[in-house]
């Protein structure tokens, strides 16, 4: 057991509402949100359980939480349709499974576990994921479940907007992806994505979450990584794995790398988001470079944090 | 004007015939479907024509060679069908395009380059992506011409092993792939790497190829690739990516680097397959850690090679 104990790190996405439209009421409610997520994953944390069932389980919390964008709160595609992605990777050994484009299965993430825990494939997209979905006995939900009326306003306007060529960069159309990041009493790393993509995104874009190096990476011998923002800009950094690589090849220490990562680089080529990133020893940070990003960490006999700005 | 000139190298992937059943025709056959790929790259470079135009060029050439498994020849999924992937990558700023699961488009390497030029995204996966072809225009050709009496027969012996238990790794039903690198005399690079996938994969696994910094990755400051092999363990590598940062943070040599991932790293996960690396100052190297791959070069003002074992 190392002397650090378990860390347990959450987002809700960098797509956070503008102050001016955060409302006390339902800036409670995305704190109570992130406390309860917090808590699911930090009960297998107390446990003695792994860091993969931790971020699976917070993960679980949160696409099932409505004010998030996965799972359950999903956003629309521009045809009104659910398009959600979701990966996972465990620091021992760099296992990984990711799963793109599927609709139907209540936890994309346990979809994205089951991928590397049944198969020998990393990333499987539509039916042919499905497939897997429905021989792992995985939990199925009707369109009900998923619709929520915010979304579904939200996709009207955007395409109201995009009609009017009004269409502004708002970052809470854009940026909604969960994850987590755990560090368990055994040292080990993992870390899951889940998003239901953009608002009123074409049928068939594949983002960053399910992309391993992109918006999902872990390895015990640097860090664990779940990112949101600009999916493209996070593609073309590859900005999980180059956060690993500066520690792994340039000596620099996480903290520093991956905010030079997220405050630098991709503010460099125009994009904006955030990331959760854990390194081996315990250490967190959070950074964006957008309004806010919801977030929040425990760490072993310590209080909870949830944060918006 | 540099004054290293133009290089182009091709691969037509590291799943090639074993020794013994390769025929001198056969072996010849291969030779001249490399040279005329390496002739239709290199017709663009002696123009002063960009790298991004000569590898387009030479995946094309690739795609349309029956004996490789990309666009014409791709090999057939489990379910008797065509799911293609491919990426293209511009050094110049590090613009990329990708396509997953497709069928039906003669060119999938055009429809990556019609995602980076089209659209504000990178990746792209099935219907979706065939949208943007018929709105690019792209030809499409039916099921008969993308159909090969070989690849068809790889499939129902791949069918008949595995209901037998006596499928082995025989790397020509596993490792095909198509790509191409090259660096212009205007100092640009660029990557672009195709595939059918492999002999008999489920339908909606993803591989490697449309992995922007798994198979296919292109940086002007430090290098262009794409690879073939064993898919997952590319994407878990992050292999061409890893090349750039070792380059870049870790100061190490390009062609060490690229070494170093395929013959150690690669072999260490037990990962099997081959790349071509291309630096920008115009070293070239070409590793792979099985029997052979399908390869070939030309450098400005040089004569064409073609390699195989």
């Amino acid at each position: 057991m190392l002397a650090s104990g378990f860390v347990l790190a959450i987002h809700g996405g960098a797509g956070v509402l503008p102050r001016d439209d955060m409302s006390p009421e339902r800036e409670a409610a995305y704190h109570a949100a992130l406390g309860r997520v917090l808590a699911a994953g930090q009960s297998v944390l107390t446990a003695d359980g792994a860091a993969l069932d931790a971020v699976t389980a917070a993960v679980m919390a949160l696409e099932d939480e409505p004010l998030f964008n996965a799972g359950r709160g999903a956003v629309f595609t521009r045809d009104g349709r659910h398009e959600m992605d979701a990966a996972i990777m465990d620091g021992r050994g760099r296992r990984a499974g990711a799963v793109a484009g599927i609709a139907g299965v209540r936890n994309p993430v346990l979809l994205a576990r089951a991928v590397m825990e049944r198969t020998d494939h990393v990333l499987m997209a539509g039916t042919g994921a499905l497939q897997i979905a429905r021989a792992a006995g995985l939990a199925f939900e009707d369109d009900a479940y998923f619709y929520t009326q915010e979304r579904w306003d939200s996709l009207q306007e955007t395409l109201r907007m995009e009609a009017d060529g009004t269409l502004d960069d708002d970052p809470s159309r854009r940026h909604g992806t969960v994850g987590a990041v755990a560090l368990d009493r055994a040292g080990n790393l993992a870390a899951a994505t889940s998003t239901g993509g953009m608002t009123g995104k074409r049928a068939g874009r594949i983002g960053d979450s399910p992309i391993i190096g992109a918006g999902t990476f872990a390895d015990d011998t640097t860090c664990a990584v779940s990112a949101t923002g600009d999916g493209e800009a996070f593609i073309r950094l590859l900005v999980a794995h180059e956060i690993d690589a500066r520690i792994r090849l340039g000596a620099q220490p996480m903290s520093e790398a991956a905010r030079a990562v997220v405050i630098d680089d991709l503010s460099a080529i125009g994009g904006s988001g955030g990331l959760i990133s854990l390194a081996r020893d315990g250490a967190l940070v959070m950074p964006f470079n957008c309004e806010g990003m919801y977030r929040g960490c425990v760490r072993d006999g310590g209080a909870p944090e949830t944060h918006i700005y």
